[in-house]
């Protein structure tokens, strides 16, 4: 990966890449990639766990431990400056301003600093084995959870009452930690699709967006149900209908060659079919991994948050021609929010093999009256 | 505080930042502060929520909203231009490199992208009447919480299972979230300052390590407390003495005029004299608001992480020549880590007044026998 890019190095201080690269859990990491060698800088507070889990067969064979000295960037350089490379990369999107300012002035003249993007990034979007068979447990972990999801889901509990359990069966079941805020948007509340749990209370009659994923050996799952509060309406049933027939749509177009916005067109054709093409404002998904919302971006061309909720504040616009592979995974997850009346919203997780479209998640789809 | 930096706007993109300046909690916008108005910039999923806020007193007077279009970059870049500004300030310390890349070049030979450090920041670390009076309503939250929590501390259960109780026991006491993730660090464990929940169960004998926090109103508060699971021997009780010394000592020196690094020493230099010093790693504090870890850093001159855990890795050496004024609120939390034995970590929010120092967190600091 470096050879191509006339890189002698490759500072990697992006924690989900670090992860990719190390398995390091830890919060605090910089990673120098050499031609031949990685050098690992971390502080003492992750020193000992660090060489404990480098001495098992999960280790990285042939890396060299660094100690951070007076701080981060001052040990970065310094080891820059004893390795002896010229043209050394970092990660543009990741590397704040001030940050690269002050390797670049510590590094001097003799040290090119490259900006680089997605080196690391174009490694996971396609999964491994290894990352296949954790993503596939993490959802098997999560299909028994949503059921006793469901026995939560009560009349009379605030949405942020339900949120806090539903995290806590997160934990119980097994993940490391829910993989994001949990969302419970009620009735009007559902229309808002970043909705968070707030002080009302569910009632008789509400449909209920649940969106709730967890963490599993560092790898996310994500998934999202709409469950009616006693028998729905015939609006209730019409829309969830639409959002079931754009969520099946998106998964029977999830096979590779096809492009990521040949996807969203999928879903999103189907829902303006059903006349609920602007009650869609979000991209049908987002690729899933080490980080909740990750590459491919599954969403039209034009402007368009990524994702029902989160930061894409900083992110510029994403490639939607990317080609759909085998071993991408990522969430199918149109929904319909109406203002004043409530949201739906169906989401599972998807890879993609060789043989077609692989449902992760397990959760019956069909809406759910509780 | 454009005027003086000579500066016609300032881009803030920071969240905790965007929060302080208009209470806005969702997770995308961007603002632009000329002199004289507030351009707020979000995307559809977050306009109506904004929108009705800002329709009650609470609201930002005079601030004009922008819809994000094709993404933020374009939309701010546009904005920039149509208001006519030259000489344009960004958060150097957050912007990512790549991010102000696509910036510069939309801006044009016609405006000066100006890298800024800490114009919001140094705002926020002296609390306003409102700040306080939250910071102490959280507090308040807090205490009562802790009681439901030392319930929860019992043999044989596991470190992850203590800590979704507690996460469960935040949230249902009212809390928006936990304030970062809870740390339940048992045994030999306790001697890791960041360590994360595991699934070692807790045992008659050991020290417990419990770190908690939680989110009331936008801002947080942050708990250490260490107890032990039946009768502590004489090296437990010995440990946890100098370390409530120390607590004492830096409690005690948080006093306006004094530097962080004296309120540093205070602490640390207990622990010396009870032959402790190279058992205490880490800073003696954080300051605590929007953030759980923002300024002042309370540590000693020389490399040290900031915090037990967390993400200290992109800063650069924190100043601990802050003079230390009315109206700082943050940690006083020393430690003591024994590879192999364990360890005692002791924490409190403290609130610097003209009168001294006011400590927020009103739970027993004696050594507790669950």
């Amino acid at each position: 990966m470096l050879v191509e890019r006339e890189l002698d190095a490759l500072v990697v201080s992006f924690l989900p890449n670090v992860f990719y690269l190390t398995n390091f859990t830890g919060s605090s990491a910089v990673v120098l990639v050499t031609r031949g060698q990685l050098h690992f800088i971390t502080d003492f507070r992750y020193l000992t766990a660090v060489e404990t889990s480098w001495a098992t067969p999960h280790g990285c064979p042939g890396a060299s431990l660094v100690r951070v000295g007076t701080n981060y960037d001052e040990t970065l350089v310094g080891l820059v400056k004893a390795v002896g490379v010229n043209r050394v990369g970092f990660e543009a999107a990741h590397v704040p301003f001030a940050q690269h300012a002050r390797w670049a002035a510590g590094f001097g003249p003799g040290v090119n600093a490259v900006p680089t993007e997605r080196i690391v990034e174009a490694e996971r979007v396609r999964k491994d084995a290894h990352e296949t068979a954790t993503l596939r447990e993490a959802a098997g972990v999560l299909t028994p959870a949503f059921d006793r999801v469901l026995a939560e889901v009560r009349p009379g509990r605030s949405e942020r009452e339900v949120a806090a359990r539903i995290d806590w069966i997160l934990m119980d079941s097994g993940f490391e930690r829910p993989a994001f805020e949990t969302i419970v948007a009620s009735g009007p509340n559902g229309a808002l699709p970043h909705a968070r749990p707030g002080m009302r209370r569910l009632a008789a009659g509400d449909l209920v967006v649940l969106d709730l994923g967890g963490v599993h050996d560092g790898y996310c799952v994500d998934l999202t149900r709409t469950v009616s509060l006693g028998d729905p309406d015939a609006q209730a049933r019409r829309v969830y209908g639409a959002v079931l027939d754009a969520h099946a749509a998106g998964i029977a177009a999830s096979r590779s060659g096809a492009t990521a916005r040949e996807v969203d067109r999928a879903a999103r054709g189907s829902l303006e079919r059903a006349g609920l093409g602007d009650a869609f404002g979000h991209g049908t998904g987002h690729g899933l991994g080490i980080e909740v919302h990750e590459e491919p971006w599954l969403r039209r061309a034009e402007a368009q948050p990524a994702v029902p909720a989160g930061d894409a504040g900083s992110q510029p616009t994403p490639e939607t021609h990317v080609v759909i592979e085998s071993g991408m995974v990522f969430t199918i997850e149109p929904g319909a929010y109406l203002p004043g009346w409530g949201g739906v919203r169906v989401e599972d997780d998807i890879l993609v093999t060789d043989e077609g479209p692989e449902v992760l998640t397990q959760v019956p789809r069909e809406l759910v009256v509780v």
